[in-house]
């Protein structure tokens, strides 16, 4: 996804870091690799238990191309381990994600509904 | 917008954040709001560059479906003042907001793209 610079008045940055992380799925993703209580595509499919494989696979594959993930394969024979690591660009994004998950947290328990 | 309950398992909050502020404009319009540097719909549009009449309004309206923003109307005989304020559950969004807009300038500056 061909990343674009919203820089053109104040709260332009905002959409700037939204073109990563817009969509249901990627801030979750994220805050999984970030906690790294799931890194691997199994763990994240029963981390995330409504995304589908077909949709963690497509979520995967555009965090790669936005350079904020990075996919490891370690060649063990028989078999091979593959896992999911934050790039250093994805590691900044804790900051939002940590709020984020703050945000919702106390959403989800404030009756605010 | 109906929302969600997104409890599920520990990265969940992180979506029923998103699922308030996902998508391009709503995140730069909450900005707007906190800051006070538009508040009126004129304001609003030309802070907002790209945005777009129909897309304000319609952006205003989830917003205000979504209990963020109030849209408060003085009548001045003879015209009316209208303009837009965070309700208590929108300016606790702020947080998210600074982080994204930190982000985003840190982003557009660092010549990540």
């Amino acid at each position: 996804m061909k990343q674009q610079i919203y820089d053109c008045a104040p709260g332009c940055p905002v959409a700037s870091t939204l073109q990563f992380i817009a969509g249901k799925w990627k801030g979750v993703i994220l805050y999984h690799l970030i906690y790294q209580d799931a890194t691997h595509f199994g763990e994240l499919l029963r981390a995330i238990p409504s995304i589908g494989r077909r949709m963690l696979a497509l979520q995967l594959k555009e965090l790669q191309k936005d350079r904020l993930i990075n996919r490891i394969v370690i060649q063990e024979t028989p078999s091979k381990n593959i896992y999911y690591r934050l790039t250093p660009l994805g590691a900044t994004l804790q900051p939002v994600i940590e709020a984020m998950a703050t945000w919702g947290n106390h959403y989800n328990h404030s009756g605010a509904k």
